[in-house]
């Protein structure tokens, strides 16, 4: 007798809520509406009143709807729905000089201060992540290999942990092989091999704009030249301008994040990740695409990658479990197609082996230990704690700031007053205990002056929200408000 | 009433062994004499009898006497010192060109594939390593650290590992600070990182001839150009050789295994290592210094390294605990000097950081895990291991090969008759069951071709005794013999 939602693993509440989000994010139900009471809605769904008193509970956790004294429970307005997305700076395809850029060491030293708020760094929360799981198969790991876990894992790594990966691959509508897999010290390592291989020092290497900034840094380190393409606003690259800027400059590679871009939160559409190869093959450009956010949907089904488009062998997939299960492990991965071979030397060369372990852990958590409905839960997780920051950051900052709409991966990307020099802003931020990420950093010509990136990686708690606010009043204050 | 060489902590009967083997060693008893009865030799050292009796079953099953019927022990002949030590191949000093050299990979993929006698690489035995402690020590700090243990370590990585590393350099004459150093994946990335700050593409690197294959191929892949010098028999590095050498050609750095040469075993005097700094500070040429032996002495007390009587800041000291505790749990170290800002943004670069869990378990065995005590009886392991394989190799080999004298480590460098290609060896070993490493695989050049480096890392064992028998056919076969 229960309605078709109920079906399903996840508790009856839980469906119940999202249910009514969903009428809400549809406008089924508009800000100020009133939703059905607790006792009518309990019968509509044929479950019991405190069931449904949990969803409305849930709901207004999360401020989507709200009590008023004697009347029953509102749609909260929601601000940041009311709000544009951020502009896309229209960054000129012109091929940018890399050696002036100055990194923010900072950033990275700060991401587990536990006197900032960690607002910086794209680091999950650890309190989301599957700690005890695998500190028991590590252990377990150990005990069962005794001394054969001091030994090397050397390249391409462990075939169990190279199979779950293969495995995996199904999901994005890959169906690549164990051998087709090398497992890296993070998603950093298969980046950084994968540059290497496809490109010579003084190449030209097209990127997004904005972008991870571990690419930028990798990409002056190495010598390269950066050719920023700007982004088609959540598709992601836009195709126009890459065809554009390819026609004036010989470029060597492509290296992308279509999933969920790093900071945007973009998506590339399927049938721009079809063109975007079509374009390249005419050249033989190959395409690095970073997929470390590809499993963190926030709706639906997990996107495909480029990958799963490829026919002619041009892409170079890196991965890694360092945003899904657990950073300090180090756990990375790339499938390189044709220059498998020449990524395996490269890696021989540069760290030989992975640390035995930590892959052995996250092989047998992936076999065993419940990864994807761990994933559906992170990603909710993901999901609230970015609908949160949003809501926080619209009502602290001033009027006419821009907000990414990520569709997944738990990053803001925020444009501020014209005005606001974000590295000022990072400056008054820490010193006032609170850590982000400052737009020239994701950009190879120090682009991107008045944009923050934003972590919301961590549940929201009292301390986050008066942070953001902190942050408003800095950014009023810059802005001359 | 004891003998002095009673005091101390190892077993009685273990000094008793010691004693009586340098009096073979240093002449004092030779092959052939009678050493005394054991009745004698206790009363003599104020001991029991069983204490001199076990104290002889060592030296016995070390292969240093031998028990003749009714007429006591006698001092065996110790063939393998009456080889000569082999030529060090006199590498001209020119410049090569490395990029046509092919690796042998499967010495890497092989090291742990139990079908093969691991004779190749140079990787000790599990049963050596502290396992158990390190296990525990793995699971203790997980559950103390909850889910912290799953957070980056971000570059330079782990303070406590930095203090105990730092700690250590007293050891070595050093007295570094733990902000000195950068934690690494293995020593191979301590390498990779130090030729990178150090050099650019195109630029010429001094290395020993022979030198570690991990070493030629990061120069070929960095494409850097390797300029070989010649070793000047157990001292390392032929210093006048040096000195013509750069006189004639422009070098950026020079990358050396000063202490227990990776394959020769060679040990550079201190005197050497002096004046090898004034060489080359007169050119400004910085020394990498890859020290990942130098724990490992068989003798006395731990060698300096070149860094020790660095005062100009020209060293970037390289080591790991591969060959000490734990090769997977790849924890390697630099200390860099004056480059150590630039290796930190590389490492940040390249692998951003190192895998957590691994780190604070080394560095709770150094701390608490009686590491010295540890480190005695693995030093007495290898030195063990690396006799039993000299006597052994002597016994199967063919009369005028050359057999190096390590004071170190756990290799041997072993010189064949001249018509003898090892690249044929290898692969017959091979299909015999046998790992082993090639000579060219230690040159830029190709060179040393009729040379093999043979890994005491295992304990003696009569399958690895069958083995070298089976090497000692093959060599001869393969020698026309």
């Amino acid at each position: 007798m229960s309605s078709p939602i109920l079906a399903g693993k996840e508790p009856v509440y839980q469906k119940l809520a999202w249910l009514l989000e969903n009428m809400i994010r549809s406008n089924s139900l508009r800000p100020g509406d009133r939703v059905p009471s607790v006792r009518q809605f309990s019968r509509q769904q044929r479950v019991s009143v405190p069931t449904a008193l949990q969803a409305y509970a849930t709901l207004e956790t999360r401020g989507l709807i709200a009590a008023r004294p004697k009347s029953g429970f509102f749609v909260r307005a929601q601000q940041a729905d009311r709000v544009r997305e951020p502009h896309h700076a229209t960054a000129s395809p012109k091929v940018a000089d890399l050696a002036r850029l100055d990194p923010l060491d900072s950033l990275l030293s700060d991401h587990n201060n536990p006197k900032l708020v960690p607002l910086g760094a794209a680091v999950p929360s650890g309190v989301l992540l599957p700690t005890e799981k695998l500190t028991r198969a590590l252990g377990a790991i150990a005990r069962q290999l005794g001394s054969r876990s001091l030994d090397y894992d050397v390249a391409p790594g462990s075939e169990k942990l190279r199979c779950e990966i293969a495995r995996r691959s199904l999901e994005y509508g890959c169906s690549l092989k164990p051998d087709d897999f090398i497992i890296t010290v993070g998603g950093t390592e298969a980046l950084a091999l994968a540059l290497r291989a496809t490109c010579r020092p003084g190449d030209t290497v097209v990127i997004e704009s904005p972008t991870y900034y571990g690419l930028v840094h990798m990409l002056r380190e190495f010598g390269l030249q950066a050719l920023p393409i700007r982004m088609d606003g959540a598709n992601g690259l836009d195709l126009d301008a890459l065809e554009g800027a390819l026609r004036r400059t010989r470029v060597s590679a492509c290296a992308l994040i279509p999933n969920f871009n790093n900071p945007t939160g973009a998506l590339m559409p399927d049938e721009n990740k079809r063109r975007l190869l079509e374009i390249l093959a005419a050249k033989n450009i190959p395409v690095i695409e970073d997929d470390i956010y590809g499993d963190l949907q926030h709706e639906g089904v997990r996107p495909q990658c480029v990958k799963t488009f490829d026919r002619n062998g041009s892409v170079l997939l890196c991965g890694s479990f360092s945003k899904t299960l657990a950073p300090g492990y180090r756990i990375g991965y790339i499938a390189a197609g044709p220059w498998h071979e020449r990524v395996l030397r490269l890696k021989k060369t540069f760290s030989l082996a992975g640390a035995t372990l930590p892959s052995l852990a996250i092989a047998e958590f992936l076999r065993n230990g419940g990864y994807d409905r761990y994933l559906r839960s992170l990603r909710q997780s993901y999901r609230q704690q970015v609908a949160r920051m949003r809501e926080a950051v619209v009502e602290a900052f001033p009027e006419g700031i821009g907000l990414s709409r990520p569709q997944g991966g738990f990053v803001l990307w925020c444009e501020l007053p014209a005005q606001v020099d974000s590295l000022e802003l990072f400056r008054h931020a820490r010193a006032a205990g609170i850590s982000l990420a400052p737009g020239p950093l994701f950009s190879t010509q120090g682009r991107h002056q008045n944009f923050i990136r934003l972590n919301c990686g961590h549940p929201w708690s009292p301390q986050i929200e008066r942070s953001v606010g902190i942050l408003g009043h800095l950014v009023k204050r810059l802005a001359g408000q």
